[in-house]
This record gives structure tokens, C-alpha cells and sequence, in this order.
């Protein structure tokens, strides 16, 4: 039976196939009451009588999890990682095992499994573990009985301390990626509230236009500069081990969007797959930094330390020969980095330090942008025609982002996306 | 490490014994909410700090099966039983891991166990699974590193399957008897919102004693009169095993009240250990039944393969051959009963079923009673005293039950207790 390793070891070319599994997940918006778990579990039954092999990951149902983590911070100041994860990961349990009685009341046969029953084994890093091994016997076995395999997903089991685990945020879709690199499914299917991957977000751009395909590369970018459609890792779990993924709605029927390798995607004359912005970050000064080697590696290694997150750095030396350092990182991180920032500015013998959470980042991603330079040059002409300051530059070679007042946010998207959105028609339309 | 086999074979003489071990259950009103279970962690660290050994056994908090029970119902008309267990286990997880979580808090060590990871192995007859084996490897170690270990309740592993089970009704009751059988526990105490044993409902008769101790056959007999202390079947299980039991309050200190062999128990002149009543049973009396043999097996044989249970039992022959037979059964089960009384009534050339579910019961319960006759006697006078007409009787060893009205139920509870008051007395006070 299948045995593949995980998120420790690299990607392994052979993986084994099994012709006409999907596996389908769902977020928690998707299972948010009893009646859309009803619709999930009909959708589940419709694709297995079209012959489907059908596996399904579903997550916690709405507001569940936030409700499980309030009871733990009322009952203790800092809960016990392993006794949080045995908690959060009820959440999980509750509607997977819903969702097969639903089948069930259909008619079809379905069988709900928690991470451990599902053979997630993870290593024993207690609320951010990372899957190791799928020991996919149990989910064989019940798919050659044709039944429609329900998994919890966010979760997995330690096999060092055989303690409950959970994967972190975002797990539910690494635990939809894994299994179905480890089962050798056709696609993954990740099912959300919107229609797919849009061109910019369509509550700021009315006009911005689904994608019918992205790249690995520009799915990883667009996710990693603020859009919401899938967590990082499990994108990037999916390019390690080739798994062909699609973005749709849940509640309406459409094509949504297919995520693979370059060769799979339509590029053609298509530059840009996408605008995306992100006002989830905090802008950190630090200014009179004296100018001397080694200054910014002690600032990011001291912060690194911490686990904060840095994002886009910067750094000027004015005519004085002191030095501004500037740089992004979560607003949720803050706490962890003002004392640590403060002690610095103590032993480096900077002015100061300022914190700026009025700050958004504003991105534009294309994997045809590596053959086109023009393309950064024309983003920064759009937002200056607009009136828009530009505070901080960072780009990759699919990727150009600019941190901009918070208050701009929306313009910025709108007067971007219309820059680039005929380039954005030709990818749509081919 | 200790294995013992349960419910499902004969008790066994010899079990091991861990000085000092006590086992605490706690009951869902008793972890109610947060507050109450930082109440509860601090009761099991003071037993931790006088030198315990702790196991503790939580029920799920408050009304949390009650709302999972409501969810499975909305999905389906009729949740799959494996399902149904994934489902409703979930609960003792969350109080369990909460209260694990407090301990920690209080700078003590804790750990939390699903039925499955504490060794709870059962059969496979979900929703009303039996233990068979207590596997209580995990345990013995975590207590050997000083731990409080907490194990879920209600829920155990099905090995054939590796499927969650529960244990049904006062499922929490057994796992913790269970456990102190398994375990060699010197004792397992079962906290509750109430102080200990009473001689009557306190609510109905306020002048009720508390009993310092009772046998497990007066127990037995209490519970299944309707003394809701703790479930039947986990006092049986008990009894099979030698765990001394004790009720007390979760709330106020208090020595409770003990429960155990009669050797133990001081009996002395004490004849009465208490009156209890029951008013979850409904009457059904079928008349005008041909006056044959087998006709009253034929009757209870056909109930029985429903799963319908039936307590007390009257048949009158009438002076024209035909027979009454009534009986009684829990108000639950009536509409199981109902269509087979139905065909049964014409099969048998019955006149009519009456069905009559304004009935009580009231017991009276003492293990002195096999050596004192007048006792069943002074309770009938008692209840004519007070114009309280009797419709069934029905006595054990140990026990007088009579169906009244329900209406007059809690005047009968105060007249019976009142004439047996001197009795009461003299057991609590020696």
C-alpha cells in the first residue's frame, strides 16, 4: 500500500497512480452550518456517480476552531500545545463525521476518518507540525469498498509520541495536497466561496476577470503578497510533488481554476496573471543606525530568532554616514519584536524606532515577466499618475510589490489592474 | 502492564493493586463551563499535592453532546452509529483537554487521553459499546512521571475495526469504574452536584438523610428505582470487581457516601437505606385476554425481541376466564411497543391496550428488609394512610416497589420516608 514521505524529505519523481480519484476539499465557510454540509455531501455523492474515486477533506465548520481556542485562553494564559491540539482538533472530527451521515441519508456509503485514521504522521511539533509520511492503508481500503472517504483535515498523529497533532494554519489544504500526492489522485480540488483566481480582488475591481489557469510560481506569489485562495505551503507542497490543483466554488457550478507546471498553463502573450494586495503588515523604522558591516545581519538574525516574519527590507544611509533601516513584517508579530527592537536601538545606538501599522502592500504577479521589463516601470508610473507614494520597492522575477499607505489600498489595485487589465483579457481570452 | 479483561467475562479475584491510586469522575454540571473546570483542576492538584496518585475520568461540559446530538439529527433522519460515536466522543475530548490545560496553568503536570489512547478497548456495537479490555499501558507510564492523567469518558477503541465506540448511557460512570479496576485504584470516587446518597429525594422530602454508606445490592436497587446518582450498569460492573465507590460533592467538601461489600457497610438495626421514585414509565394494561397458557410469554417474548424493557409486571384472571395483563416500560419506549401490542391484540382475541402514562413508581430500599417481614407491609399501610391507591406491586430481596398515580408521587415519597424516618436515622447515626 501506498507509503509516501512528506514535507522532511524532497519531492520523489515516481509517485503511484490511482486513475479517477479527486480528492475535494472543503474550507469552513463551505461547511459553515448543517445545511451547507447537506449541499457539500450531495456534491460529494454527484461526483462519486460520475465515477469518481471520491476522498474529501473537510474543515472545522465556521466559527468552531476560534470557539475551541477562546475556551482554551479561558481556562489558561498559555494553553499546553499538545493539549490545544487534542482541542482544536475536535473541530474537524465534528463535521467529517457529519458530513458522512448526510451521505449516508442519501443513499451512498461513506466512511469519516480522523488524521491518525487517515495515516497523516507527522512529526511531533505541536500546533505547527509537518506532515512526514501518508500511511494510506485504511483510505484504500474503504475506496475498494466504493465508499466516499471523508479525512479531517489540519490534523495529523506524532508516531514518535502517538499524540494528536495539528498542521498549522492552512492545514486543511496540506492535508488535501498530501493526500492526494500519496493516493496519485488526477487533481485536488480546492473548494472556496469564490469562483476561481481573479485578476484582482473583485470586491475592489469589479472588473477583474478569473484566471482559467495559473503557474505553481505565480499561485505561490499571488498567495504569498495577500490573496486568500490557498495557504503557501500547501501550493508549495503541490509543485514538489506535482499535484495538479483547482480553485472553484463550492456553491456554484464553473470551471474555476487549474493550478500546475508552466507547460499546463496558457501563457501565450499573457503577462500578468494578477494584482493582489495584503494589509496584514506593519511597517518597522529604525533610524541612525550607525553605518557600520554586520548591523542589518544582527537586526534580522536577533529577529529571525524570535520566529517574527520579516517580509520586504530597505535600507538608505543619508549624508551624515547613519543609516535608516525599514522593513514589513505581520502586525500580529509586533508584541514579539518591540522589546527585542527596543534593546537593540539601546546597543546599536540608533535615534530610534517607529512603528507604522498603516501600511498596505500592493503586488502585481506574471510569470511572463521574466521576458518582459517593462513591466515594474509601468506600475510604478500607474500608482504615481494616481498620486500614490511609493515607501518600499521589493520584486522577484515573477513578482514586483510596493508598500503604500493603507488608505490607498483600494485606488492602488483599481488604477493598476486597469493599467495591466488588456494584458489580463488576452490571458483570459487566449 | 496491566491488561484486564471486563465487561465481557466473569469478574476476576486477583487484580493488581497501585497504593494510593484514586480515580475522580466528574459529571457534566460539575464541568459546566470554564469557571468549573478550574475548579475541578484545582481539586485534582490539591489530591496530587496530599499524595494521590490522580486519574481523572470528565464527562463532557454541560449541554455539549445535547448539541452535537441536534447536529447529527439535522443531517440525517437516522445518523450511521459509526458516525454517530466519531461524533458525540469529540465532547469528553474538549473538557478533557481543557482541564489538562488548567493543571498546567496551576504549574502542575497533566495529560490528557481519548478513550483509545487510555486503553479502552470495546466491542464494535457503536452508540452501546462494552468494554472488554482495559490496556493501561500510557496511563501507568504517565503516572509514573508524576503526571495527572485525564481520560476521556464515555468512549473507547473497537480493535476489531479500530473505530471510536461509546459506551451509551452513564458511559462516563463505567470508563472510570473501569479504570479503577484495571488500575488496582484504592477507591473511585464519583462527583456529583449533590452531597452524597440520600434516604429520599432531598427536593421532595427535606428532612432526607444522608447515608454514610450502602451495599452495592441497595445501590443496584436504588438505581434502578430511580436514583439517578450514578448509571446501573457501572455500579454492576463495581460489584464484579471490588472498586469501593464514592459519592460526593464536586462543589463542598464533605466525606459523600461510601458504597461496597455489606461487610463493609454498617448495617446493625439499620433495615431501610432509602425511598426512591420514578416517574420516567408509562402503564399498559391489555384486557380481555383468553385466559391460556403461554398467551403472557408469547406477549413478553415479542416486546423483548423489540429491545422493549419491561419493569414490573400483573396479571389478573378475571370470573369469566378472561385475563388483565398490565405492565409497565419507560415512556421511551411506547412507540416501539405500540404496533406490536396492536397485532398482538387482535392475534390473541384481546378486548383492548390501554396505555396510561400519568404512573409513578416508589420504592423502598434496604438490605435489613430480608430479615424484617412488616417492612412491605408498614409501607402499604403508610401509603392507604394517605389515600394513595396502589395499582402494581412488585418486591426483590431488598426492595417493595409500588405504581401509583404521578400525581400523588411526591406525598408518597413524604408519608413512606416519614414512617420509616426512626429506621433512617438510626443507620446514619450508628
Amino acid at each position: 500500500m501506498t507509503t509516501i514521505e512528506f514535507e522532511a524529505v524532497p519531492a520523489v519523481e515516481a509517485r503511484p497512480r490511482t486513475p479517477g480519484l479527486v480528492v475535494m476539499k472543503f474550507g469552513g465557510t463551505s461547511v459553515g452550518d448543517t445545511e451547507k454540509l447537506k449541499r457539500v455531501a450531495a456534491r460529494l455523492v454527484a461526483a462519486h456517480d460520475d465515477g469518481a474515486k471520491v476522498v474529501a477533506v473537510l474543515s472545522a465548520m465556521g466559527k468552531t476552531t476560534d470557539e475551541l481556542i477562546r475556551l482554551a485562553h479561558e481556562v489558561s494564559s498559555n494553553p499546553h500545545p499538545r493539549e490545544y491540539d487534542m482541542l482544536v482538533s475536535t473541530g474537524e472530527r465534528i463535521s467529517n463525521a457529519l458530513c458522512a451521515m448526510a451521505i449516508h441519508d442519501l443513499g451512498h456509503e461513506a466512511v469519516s476518518f480522523t488524521g491518525s485514521q487517515a495515516g497523516i504522521v507527522t512529526d511531533d511539533s505541536h500546533t505547527k507540525a509537518k506532515i512526514v509520511e501518508v500511511r494510506a492503508q485504511r483510505i484504500h481500503g474503504a475506496l475498494d469498498e466504493n465508499r466516499i472517504v471523508l479525512v479531517a483535515g489540519f490534523q495529523g498523529v506524532s508516531t514518535a509520541t502517538q499524540d494528536v497533532t495539528t498542521l498549522g494554519r492552512g492545514g486543511s489544504d496540506t492535508t488535501a495536497v498530501a493526500l492526494a500526492a500519496a493516493l496519485g489522485a488526477d487533481a485536488c480540488e480546492i473548494f472556496t466561496d469564490v469562483a476561481g483566481v481573479f485578476t484582482a480582488d473583485p470586491r475592489i475591481v469589479p472588473g477583474a476577470l478569473k484566471l482559467n489557469s495559473v503557474t505553481y510560481e505565480e499561485m505561490l506569489e499571488m498567495s504569498a503578497s495577500g490573496a486568500k485562495v490557498m495557504a503557501l505551503r500547501s501550493i508549495e507542497v503541490a509543485r514538489s510533488y506535482g499535484v495538479k490543483l483547482r480553485v472553484r466554488s463550492t456553491f456554484v457550478d464553473g470551471e474555476g481554476t487549474w493550478i500546475g507546471e508552466e507547460d499546463d498553463v496558457v501563457l501565450e502573450k499573457a503577462i500578468i496573471s494578477g494584482v493582489t494586495h495584503d494589509t496584514s503588515e506593519a511597517k518597522v523604522t529604525i533610524v541612525g543606525v550607525p553605518d557600520r558591516p554586520g548591523i542589518a545581519a544582527k537586526v534580522f538574525r536577533e529577529l529571525a530568532g524570535a520566529a517574527v516574519n520579516i517580509d520586504m527590507i530597505v535600507q538608505n544611509v543619508s549624508q551624515d554616514g547613519a543609516a535608516t533601516i525599514s522593513f514589513t513584517l505581520p502586525k500580529t508579530d509586533v508584541p514579539i519584536a518591540e522589546p527585542i527592537l527596543d534593546r537593540l536601538r539601546e546597543e546599536l545606538g540608533a535615534n530610534r524606532v517607529e512603528h507604522d501599522p498603516d501600511v498596505a502592500k500592493i503586488s502585481l504577479i506574471g510569470a511572463g515577466m521574466k521576458s518582459h521589463p517593462g513591466v515594474a516601470a509601468d506600475m510604478f508610473d500607474a500608482l504615481a499618475e494616481a498620486g500614490i507614494n511609493i515607501e518600499i520597492i521589493s520584486t522577484s522575477s515573477i513578482r514586483v510589490s510596493c508598500v503604500i499607505r493603507a488608505s490607498q489600498v483600494e485606488r492602488a489595485v483599481e488604477v493598476v489592474h486597469a493599467r495591466f487589465q488588456s494584458f489580463a483579457e488576452e490571458r483570459v481570452n487566449g
